[in-house]
């Protein structure tokens, strides 16, 4: 009730889905004139009725529990308004189940095009965020223990990264999968004789989908294959909500969400200000891809039309493309908004007093006395930092085994993070450069 | 969109959670008054400004994204409607998710007595048809195949006992389960001194919910454990009408769903009358059944109130409510108006030509014959019914090995399904002593 | 492959399986003999040839697929190891389905005891820890933000009041749904006779299992109320987990994993700890509780005895008890050996500069200055704190309109986290004693 | 336990496991003695030591329990084996997680190819089915409902079609998607300098993996889509598989699975032959499509190493390929093994008494009476033939209405299903035609 964006509850919506019937009974009505299946003027009649016929959503919707379908009496309701003779040719030759995938096909196609920009935002801040820091230190963690240094920058442009390998299978996405359903009571076209292809080709053109080797109304691959990558997209949002989220924490302190009027506060509490645009992002990525298994579940239709799991798909399907847009949505919030603490991340970097930088001494020692002998020096240095609660460069410093070998400024800039950071530079340009690649829409 | 009845979209509406919630905090005002934590002015006051208070549910759902939870505009609302002095106690003591998690409580309350009736009424519907066709002989169909005669009241007797199960589970779950939430911030009830726990247990009076040993903002075992009943009694649904729609197969043809105007027929075949109720039933409880998961995954929520999954929950919660009910729904609408073809179930128990009854042969021949050679005899009867496409009656009264030990007559008592039928009518009788002993609600 | 403990492990074995339906097969010739199914002497030749029984593992398992069932194969060879004669009595009147059901609920017994036990010594150690840090303060955390103070004990007494509540369910589970499944081919018991009841009612005795009311070869809500119970205490084993990686990490420190010989060190990096027995019990219960939805799925059973979701069972089940208990296991390791760092949780509570104590210091000024005063007061006192980066100690000491009510000392009461625990101490007492009145197994 | 096949089992056992590790340590070696970052000796050495080496599997995974990893006890014993000095260089420069996700995409690589395979089988098995019955008439069924005829090669062009477009996916998938992992302990590969690119691209060509632009550790959507599509290849054997189970009811009995020894019988019932091949694959399937949500989850994963979510793939990657490999398996032995009974088919097609042609027979009177007309008539006479129990050729031939336009051979060519077919014919040749046009592997 609360996830949702206004953009693609519209496209969602009761109304914008009749339309789009609406939509596939006028196209098929000028497909199957042009293969002269129908009269001409029936077509014209019922194109110009399409275009003023405006369905009493609520009734309609009502009627379409006894039905089973949206499509018997929004098809009755649109033949009454076209009126007799040419009410005759609605939806001649197509099944309910033609409209119905058809016209999500229809709403699918916009609610890709609202995630695509979406995603595309998203994407772009990542790119900002990856230039702008990409000298930022900050400490690298794994399995939630602190590693070795990367870089803000290197953080964002791996986000960049994800999201750009997605924005990828989405255009090809949209490109393949997008199709026309059309194939009548039992899929075999048998009321149009042998003009059935025919008019599901012209029918295709019209809609501007592709037109499918045959129908497919229990073959539901194109659709759980779009509506899993949409909850792929969630997962990702998750990985970055995630991590802003544990960046968010009081402990670490490296990011906040920006604070605006209302946001985030707390009645109770003046000093908090909670991360609420990543906390809604990370509860809508989950019910997102709470539902991937009820969506490939959906591959199980039985016969020509099956009972059921089909009707499911009018509720899982709009569920995981309303989650995950409001999902990047809020996402895209928090990033554009996000306030990134540099002094913080370098004041975490120190909080191991130097340990995290014991492998770059090793490799700097390791030039003079060989890698054996400097991993054993080193791994004492670290011991006596723990045991005597002193700094990596203090101890080393002091030590005459590392002394023999190195002088002060050399153990400094060893132990210096900014020094230490390997492909850093690379990847980032990468990721950033493989963005820019991507075509535009 | 289209999976919910209007009672259960009333439970879990927008303005019914506010509501809930507006409850919780008349009822605190009270509670701490008794408590003496709050002037007693204070809270006659807000009690009874929270009776007229009608919040903009709009607005507030708005305010909710930017604020993370609808506590924070709905008490600033409720606050500058009760107006000065008494306004400052409003929500005294309290943290945003105690009023949300408690009114979720309230709201559950109510779905679990709609859930009650409906399944109540769906049970005694399965009653009725156990005594009516306690003897409607029919196939027991295993692993799709034809097995031994059933009656179809055994088959209503069983799906009795599984709902009365539910049943009986409903009804421990609400009385051990819904319970109030109540911790202030951290969980502490820190700015309530040592009243905390007296203000507890007098808000769980005034709500009619249990008192917690603590408060579980991020303990959701008891919620998790309501919203996955729910879903099990979906899956119920799901065995029930998977049942029915194996049944109502035009190749089967054992039962069909009551016609009814603009119920289930098709714009193209005017032979058709498709199992409506039993197809949407099974595509709301999938969708439920479906939930379970994200509903289980709820439990992993992190320190004193978590970020992201909790705020899940709004949505996960009421759509398995929601789905459920109106599966039940369905299902109830199914069976009320379902017409039984005692005729078909006949004609089916005789396609094997008897060879279903070879069991039971062999059991009676085995009196005379011991049971090795009784088997043997019988088989070798069997496959030279399959061979001839003879009935099992017709070889065995010819075969001068079974001839030798049974009459005619002794063949065909063996032979009738009617007496063959063990424990079915125990059973029947078990499975409606139990449901009548359920205690009323 | 990683995630069972050899006690489980051994519980699901192929081998365990067999051996539970060969108990079956024993019992069942017991029972049936007793019931004067069949000859006393046949009872005894079977029980003792099950107790001499040892079936070929592999052979029966490869022999399975095309069977479809372990039952038909391992009936076989156990009717040749029982040899003529008596062996024409095994099985008698049972179908597959009766064995490998009964089989199954004989090792969740089992099964569901180890989870006890494993559950219990978990929830022991959170007593220990509840008592040990009932006043050991540290931050309590909510949206990732610092919110007010509470003690380690207090949250460990939480963990303890979440697992209480699973053990009484275990419990309660274990004496309600562990039932023998006995209904025969197509679940009327018909080749029995009359004596099918009976029957049932001396191998429900046997076994020591519960009679249900008929049989439930196609009603699954036992199994599957007892499968998800187990993935319901994956999920507690995944929020406690998640608090302690939460408390684990480098930047909180405020725990840590005993460390040991060649645990949770890094090849590279020296100073790294890894919490590798939180980390697996992260994974095993996302594992468990992922399977969720699958296992409410298999409530959708259809006809007398189903193709392919039953099946599934044989998978699904074990893999969920797997994975729990390993879960359990992990988690148990990781707060036996935990090292608690009270220092550093003190040191994380002064993060914030007092900030964390306004609500507390309201509360005092309020007694002077009537609340709404009060909380304009501190709030500014708050924003000085923050812009000057000074404690609210500091701030409040030198802020005439508080020197006014509250004295230096006052003050400082005031901001000692120690005086604001409301009924922190309360909480822990209930949830320790709810834990000691548990009965004993 | 019974859902792998040998094959893939061998992919995914733990010693293939451990052997892919090895692998990628000696391609690491040789990439790094190429690049000049370690000599040249050294690398030969732990090359050929690799190739010798075999690890205690049973030891090693037992310590990676402790470890957290199998990659520190693997590569602690590989260097034991490699000896001094060379040993020094084993594994330099990478982490644990770089080995096992390598591993992994290795195994998988693997695990495509086989899956590939077998997928191919089963599709070619569907092409033979669709050409040899592509005028085998059946009856279509939508909602469970007899609809209109099709041809049984209708329907299996249609499978075939499903597992085209899988296919394709397939080898798209396996270009794209199969990459090394090489980041090092936080993804910069800080320990090679500036080196890191290049190793990692050397890696990449030893292993015939594709480089990815930067490490992936926890941007895990390579390995989620491998996996999601692996699943949804369950997802269209489910399809399949119940359609089979469909089409073998003993109600229908259209196909039915090939005898053999030892398959499907039932111990108590001599006429039962379940579908056993059928059964399996559709509980094998279901535990595949059932991990889809755990998959997709996984893709939250923190920081630049996660804990916890990361580990849960070893369990269920290979899971989701065990399931998927077995489920297609049995699929084909099902397939194979086909017995089609056209004759059934035929049968039931006429069981409605003629009522599934009056579309056709409502086309054709309209040329004559117009369409408004005709679909009167022809109702009327539908309702005749269901009130009398008659023919639609019956009532048709007798009905004045109809004869006026229509002679009694008109009316049977209208009423021949052979006549009423459509674009059957194409869609059958697309299909099997687009499956020819595949790229062979």
């Amino acid at each position: 009730v609360l996830y949702r964006t206004p953009e693609m509850e519209n496209i969602f919506s009761r109304v914008a889905h009749l339309n789009a019937g609406i939509q596939f009974e006028s196209a098929l009505a000028r497909a199957e004139a042009t293969a002269g299946v129908i009269p001409s003027e029936a077509a014209i009649r019922i194109s110009s009725a399409c275009d003023s016929f405006q369905p009493n959503v609520e009734q309609i919707f009502t009627d379409a529990i006894p039905a089973g379908t949206i499509a018997i009496p929004l098809v009755k309701a649109l033949t009454a308004h076209v009126g007799s003779v040419a009410g005759g040719y609605v939806h001649w030759g197509a099944t309910s189940q033609d409209l119905v995938d058809t016209a999500l096909m229809l709403q699918m196609r916009s609610g890709l095009e609202l995630i695509d920009s979406r995603l595309r935002a998203v994407a772009l801040t990542c790119r900002d965020l990856a230039l702008e820091h990409r000298s930022t230190l900050m400490i690298g963690r794994t399995l939630t223990q602190h590693a070795l240094p990367i870089t803000f920058g290197l953080k964002a442009a791996r986000w960049l990264g994800l999201l750009s390998r997605q924005l990828e299978r989405l255009q090809e996405i949209r490109g393949r999968l997008l199709v026309v359903q059309f194939g009548g009571a039992a899929g075999t076209l048998a009321s149009l004789g042998s003009s059935g292809v025919i008019v599901q080709r012209h029918l295709a053109e019209e809609l501007g989908l592709g037109q499918p080797a045959s129908p497919w109304h229990t073959e539901r691959d194109r659709i759980v294959e779009i509506a899993l990558h949409i909850t792929v997209i969630a997962g990702c949002v998750s990985k970055i909500a995630s991590d802003l989220a544990i960046m968010a924490q009081t402990d670490v302190g490296e990011i906040s969400e920006g604070a605006a009027e209302g946001k985030g506060g707390s009645s109770a509490m003046p000093h908090k200000q909670n991360p609420v645009d990543i906390t809604l992002a990370l509860a809508a990525s989950g019910l997102s891809t709470g539902l991937s298994s009820t969506i490939v579940g959906s591959l199980r239709q039985d016969n020509e039309r099956s009972a059921g799991v089909w009707h499911g798909e009018w509720e899982s399907v709009p569920n995981v493309f309303m989650y995950t847009d409001f999902a990047l949505e809020r996402l895209g919030a928090a990033l554009r908004s996000l306030e990134v603490h540099p002094e913080r991340m370098s004041e975490n970097l120190s909080r191991t007093n130097g340990l995290i930088m014991a492998e770059a001494l090793t490799m700097k020692l390791a030039e003079h006395t060989g890698r054996t002998d400097a991993y054993r020096i080193v791994q004492a240095a670290c011991e006596h930092c723990m045991s005597q609660n002193r700094s990596l460069f203090d101890v080393a410093t002091h030590d005459p085994d590392i002394q023999n070998s190195l002088s002060a400024e050399e153990i400094s800039t060893a132990l210096d993070p900014m020094n230490y950071l390997g492909s850093t530079e690379e990847f980032i340009d990468r990721s950033v450069s493989t963005f820019d690649q991507l075509p535009q829409r």
